[in-house]
């Protein structure tokens, strides 16, 4: 059957966005509702798969379609092609999803020379000719494919050549002038005259609307988006009605509520004597709604009143075009309006409160990404600040600082109490006091998950990323951006939330903690499944984390705990030692310090759960680079103290001996702590010391210890044996018994493969989807970001990062180790603590797999709690299909 | 029940090895068939498990064991505990396996002061007494556990003030007063007499029997090997027959073939006058058995005799323990006997031929790791030369050579044809021009699979590694083992088929490839289902591969060619190629030596498949080490000609920008060719251009074209459209098409997660399962095997080296990818091309997992053709159970 319908006809058949597209869907249910929508017909998505098989419109369409067009004509009482009385229609296309690159609209099609002339006799040639020339503007460049640019140079010459500034100053007579250009220009173009049969236009149209299908661009966007070929597009037909009719008529967009902040108030801008576009266009300046009440009192309260209906309809915040013909109201369009990450918010909480949406809705209604900005500083945009480049937003908020370009510059300037942002080509590990001691980081190279990336969303510091436009100078004294040049101890302000660099300080809106934000947070703990938790490894995180609603520590990574430059000369020492005896001997002196860092976390957490990581970094982590000492040796060589020489060429020794071909498959983890099990007795003995310190003085504590870099049963037992007795030895000098647990990271490949096996020795499982996204793609993070993950991304060969969101083929891992492992031990808790802990998708994955908590960054928290409360929600509807 | 049975009882039960151990078995079976075995008792190993749930002999079976000693006292018509007429025996242990720590036998059991006095008033008292004492010496070390030396120390202090050198030569008196000593011994170490009641010595020995199934080495033993704890052990009680009797009596061991050569001539050896233990302690040197059948011929024809019969039941080549009581012939034991590598593969071919075992029978009996041994020279055993030092027998084969330190010593002896043998601490990828100089390498450091290793098992070259007593000395000029001082130049030989090594030259056997070993490997031909291909870089390699049965290449790396300096020398130039231009340029003088490399690996197969891996190594492979070049640019930046301090800071600057932090996760293969996908053309052009030069000759080509690291499917889409667009360029200049396949290394864990989705752009499969090993335990293998690996498999963190033989975990990703890969495309073809392909126990795998084929090291084709029919036979059985 042909699906060509009246309005009012696919009204009655309940169809949805699939068959409609969704402008079409939006004009039908208004119709349905008696809102103000002028008549129509609508061609169902159906007909443009059909037309891909036919190849071509086919003959029962076409008599279906002009059926149709005469229905449509009793219905306005007008007459398409009659001049006395003319029915124009606009042409629309409508995909089931917003997709750029598809066909746009044709106005005023059904007109032509001898309509125009009919019109302007009645009407006047000044709303005639602006009707025509609109018409061939848009049926030429979008139906002929002839170039906009070439229409809008004959109007601008036209607008020149007398002095006029806006388009509505034009006389009849200079439309009239340019309708006869723009016809010359079609010829000349395609080598035809303009089409002067509307029948002909309307099938044009339609057959250019179903072709814009395959467009590159909209075929390209399909292709990323994962949206089906098959879904195909709508067209609507649609009365026209006239905004550029008279002075008191227009065109306008509203919103039925403040997108900017929320506020239930209704925002709208209306240009009278206009069409189409014009408002969106920016052509002139649009009018502001309070003075469209003054002017048009009975449009305005139609435009509320119809507001207040589609709320209420479609139970969210509309984005709604309307057009004013001759003082009357009619509406053009509906859809769910874009929003502020505050509005999205507010708006959610206020239509719940007023029981337009359920509490599941609410959750759905807020990106876990947009709540994310609201807890960082950014730039203010009401100022309309000019960045003079863009990076990747690596990690959000904003900041003011004067540039270094150096580890040290930062450090000092941290002394002094300068705020600085550290400019970089890119960061390795080594940087990382430079990264603390900053107030943000910008890099010109680097991608979302560079090391920068990592670190400042760890720190919840601004970063931006992969800025190309920034040069930093060889000398590394000042970048340059074009023109621009930006020295050591200028200021600039960066706002890692969109990639903006500003030179000089620019103004930062604080953010503020609404008590929409604690309701809707509050509403996604109520729904959600998944527990949260935060990656700490300090106490100024942890406090951070628990600020944002962490349930505990999903991992503490004590290795962090050595960065400071005193214990990192003990932590060297240790590595040096000769003997097993010299090595305790330095391990008992870094004891204390561990003991005071687990207490004050445990402490911290006041009974809930504190997962602390076991050393898992490689030795020579810890040690200086060959390429720093190997110059140092050379030169003390030629001329030095002779100690100092021999102290240096032993370090440079031990250097090369530590040294590995691929550290991250290295010595690390469990596998350096079974060789040298000093260490984690040391750990171990600290953590329960710490806690049974604690439980003295009336604390609870929930302690959990985990083991890293398992890849073998065995590895586990013999690491819990290790554990196990140095508890035993503990409890016996303390004369305490205190209960913990003993977990492992899965974090290799071969450990999701042999989950039973690792269940017989765990308490619980937690997925280092870092490691494991390394091992199971055997991409080095490192090496990845900075040589091909670049080129991938943009080639294609990866749709997503797998680095941020979690693979497919990885989670077929995750899978079967969760399985398996509940399977041997019902009481196995299983947890994420990599990235993708806290990144939304994830957690949707994460939720669906059956895990019990994730934990990530403190400042990533409130995302996950919403993130989970809607994988939760999703979920619960997914299981009821 | 109480399963306690005399032999001829058992023998009517038809019981196994399982229920009556191995040696009980032999027994029990030699009864059946009719053999002189003296008379006993069996008790089945599940009366050891119930032993050790009841944990004492309980009250049933000690009356069982009772009443059956009433029957055999009545069958030998003698009386145990009776000195008139005193029945003896022996009570031995027998688990299922040959378990080395288990109780040993007690001879002589059930005597006692009276009833040796009484032996010795019958039939002297030099019999009576050597009799009593072996029994006290074995009672009193293995049941009541006193250190065994001390009755050694008591017999050699008699021996010596005596003056006499065999046990033998010592008199009654003698021996009188050993037994006297012994006893005081007994007393002094239980504080108790020596038990005089032959039933309780008897169950005192059964228990002690029961007992040693829990011995720590016993159990040691079982974890190692995986043997079930609940096997168990028999007991049998045998009637005593004495070659200790008088000079007509005697004790000995026979081969029923040659365990040397497989001969099919009876071998043995005898000791007069002896008991037990005595020939193969070596005690005194055996007789001949020429002489035997001499001095015994009655004695000499029941041996040949039965040995022929048990041979003819046993289907084996058999190894019997006898003794002669007073001229008359006893049969105490038979196994399956131990043999040489030669006479297994003799022993097989002759029985298939005698038609006394099958086809299938006949490839099971030779050990592929045996059979590899013949295709290498070796040390003449013959001669019995003396190690000084023994190591890993990483590659085997023997050499002699001068002893050299250095990569340039080794090179400069090839050039004046000296051989070599190169000793170094370790090998690492830079070494690979010294060991392909070198007749031979020894390394004092690394383990099976280390570089040195895996490269001269390649070359077929003998290795030894991990020989810890070989010290270097600092000025790498000499090195040495213990006192023993090797210096540069000195003649050693190595043999790296038992890790001996030798000062001097020693003497070397060649290998012979007898018409068994190919009569054998034909057999295999017929049998296994698996393809074999070889890994071959270079004609020499494929050249050996062919010879040694390979049907074709399963792998070709490209990157091995370009080795050679000159070659180096361009490559290192098209990779500090500053544009695509430039690297064209380099790589179109490269192209000319891939194009001769590939035609004479695809002119050699005939037709046979040839599978060339596109470059697979990461660039900076080919560029020096920054801590060589830093040295060298310090140096110049002091006092230097300008344009070399330029050239040398320009190539450490590249070398520091290709470095990776984890290189085997870096940008390798089709990570690198994606981005510069030049040299997958130049060297796709190479191999079709040699492959359509060699047709128009009129040569068979079946030619292979396979990518690495693939890790997702669009990579390999991608890769696939450089290959498929350069063969097109190619065919149509050359105006003729060949049809060649492309394919996929599978050796990401990742990779195996998509099978189906790479199947859509492959035609084949190859597991490189080095990598994929390497991934899924996320074990870099250079730093494992530097690192913890030692540690690992000596603290039996894991019990096989899953470099070596397949992990089982490991296989659980193996088996998914091939499955899902078949389902997606069923022509798909899926190998094997890791260091997996050629051990015999991972065949075992990959035939059960339907895998196609499997390539390996040339040298190793023949072992992997031998175990892949054993694979298709053993497969087989078990598919019919």
């Amino acid at each position: 059957m042909d699906e060509v319908y009246l309005f009012d006809e696919a009204a009655k058949l309940h169809m949805g966005k699939a068959e409609l597209g969704g402008k079409g869907y939006g004009l039908v249910e208004m119709t349905r509702i008696g809102l103000p929508v002028p008549e129509g017909i609508i061609i169902t998505t159906k007909m443009c798969n059909k037309f891909f098989s036919e190849k071509k419109l086919w003959q029962s369409i076409i008599q279906k379609i002009k059926a149709k067009m005469k229905a449509l004509e009793s219905k306005t009482g007008k007459e398409f092609g009659n001049p006395k009385n003319p029915l124009l229609v606009s042409v629309r296309s409508g995909a089931p999803l917003s997709m750029p690159g598809m066909m746009d609209t044709v106005l005023n099609l059904g007109i032509n020379d001898t309509i125009a002339e009919a019109i302007a006799s009645r009407l006047g040639s000044k709303f005639a000719f602006d009707t025509y020339r609109r018409f061939i503007q848009l049926f030429g460049s979008i139906v002929l494919k002839i170039d906009k640019e070439k229409f809008e140079a004959i109007l601008e010459k036209s607008k020149a050549s007398k002095g006029i500034k806006n388009d509505s100053d034009l006389s009849g007579d200079d439309l009239r002038h340019i309708v006869s250009e723009y016809k010359m220009l079609v010829r000349r173009e395609t080598g035809k005259e303009l089409e002067q049969d509307p029948e002909k236009q309307l099938f044009m149209a339609i057959q250019a609307v179903f072709e814009s299908w395959w467009n590159k661009r909209a075929s390209e966007y399909r292709r990323i988006y994962n949206i089906p070929d098959s879904l195909g597009t709508a067209v609507s037909i649609v009365r026209m009605v006239y905004g550029n009719y008279n002075a008191n008529s227009g065109t306008g967009v509203a919103f039925t509520r403040d997108p900017s902040t929320g506020e239930r108030t209704l925002y709208a801008e209306v240009l009278l004597n206009a069409q189409g576009e014009d408002v969106v266009a920016g052509i002139r300046t649009p009018m502001h709604i309070d003075r469209l009440k003054q002017l048009m009192p009975k449009v305005y309260s139609e435009l509320e009143r119809s507001a207040k209906i589609l709320e209420k309809y479609f139970k969210d915040m509309q984005d709604i075009e309307f057009t004013i013909e001759d003082g009357k109201f009619y509406l053009l369009q509906t859809r769910n309006g874009k929003r502020t990450p505050a509005a999205a918010v507010k708006i959610a909480i206020s239509m719940l409160h007023e029981r337009l949406i359920t509490e599941q809705e609410a959750l759905l209604r807020v990106e876990p990404e947009q709540l994310e900005k609201l807890f960082y500083k950014q730039v203010d945009q009401s100022k309309k600040p000019n960045p003079i480049a863009k990076g990747l937003p690596a990690s959000p908020g904003a900041a003011s600082g004067r540039v270094t370009f150096s580890i040290e510059g930062a450090v000092e300037a941290k002394a002094k109490g300068i705020p600085v942002i550290m400019v970089r080509p890119e960061t390795t590990p080594e940087d990382i006091t430079g990264i603390a001691a900053s107030t943000g980081v910008l890099t010109s190279r680097g991608g979302m998950t560079s090391h920068a990336a990592v670190v400042t969303r760890g720190m919840g510091k601004p970063c931006i990323v992969g800025a190309e436009a920034v040069k930093i100078s060889p000398d590394g004294k000042s970048f340059s951006v074009g023109s621009i040049k930006v020295n050591e101890g200028d200021i600039i302000t960066i706002d890692g939330g969109d990639g903006s660099i500003y030179v000089g300080e620019v103004p930062l809106v604080d953010p503020k903690q609404t008590p929409e934000i604690s309701a809707l947070l509050k509403l996604a703990d109520k729904h959600r499944k998944l527990g949260i938790r935060a990656n700490a490894d300090t106490l100024e995180m942890f406090t951070k984390a628990l600020e944002n609603g962490a349930e505990g520590i999903g991992l503490a990574r004590t290795e962090r705990m050595f960065n400071s430059p005193d214990r990192l000369e003990l932590v060297r020492k240790m590595i040096l030692a000769k003997s097993k005896d010299e090595r305790q001997l330095y391990l008992s002196k870094i004891k204390p310090m561990q003991k005071s860092d687990f207490k004050a976390l445990l402490g911290a957490a006041k009974g809930k759960p504190v997962t602390i990581r076991l050393l898992d970094a490689p030795l020579h982590e810890f040690l200086p680079k060959v390429e720093e000492l190997l110059p140092e040796v050379i030169k003390l060589r030629q001329k030095g103290p002779k100690a100092l020489l021999k102290e240096k060429e032993e370090l440079l020794a031990s250097v090369m001996q530590l040294r590995e071909a691929n550290p991250m498959m290295g010595q690390r983890g469990v596998r350096l702590a079974l060789m040298y099990p000093e260490i984690y007795e040391m750990q171990v003995s600290a953590m329960l010391e710490a806690a049974i310190d604690l439980v003295e003085q009336g604390v609870k504590v929930d302690l959990e210890i985990m083991v890293s870099q398992v890849a073998i049963a065995n590895e586990l037992m013999q690491a819990r044996q290790i554990i196990e007795n140095t508890a035993e030895n503990v409890f016996k000098s303390k004369r305490r018994r205190i209960n913990f647990k003993i977990g492992t990271m899965i974090e290799t490949p071969r450990a999701t493969l042999v989950a039973a096996d690792l269940a017989k020795y765990a308490d619980f499982f937690s997925f280092g989807t870092n490691d494991l996204t390394q091992g199971t793609f055997a991409f080095s993070r490192d090496d990845a970001e900075a040589k091909f993950m670049p080129f991938y991304m943009s080639s294609k060969v990866l749709e997503a990062d797998p680095f941020v969101t979690l693979d497919a083929a990885e989670s077929r891992l995750v899978d079967l180790c969760t399985k398996e492992g509940k399977a041997a031990k019902k009481t196995l808790k299983v947890g994420v603590c990599g990235e993708h802990g806290g990144d939304p998708k994830s957690i949707g994955i994460f939720n669906s797999l059956g895990i019990d908590y994730v934990s990530m960054s403190p400042y990533r928290v409130p995302v996950a709690r919403l993130a989970a409360a809607q994988a939760s929600v999703t979920g619960a509807k997914s299981n009821t299909i």
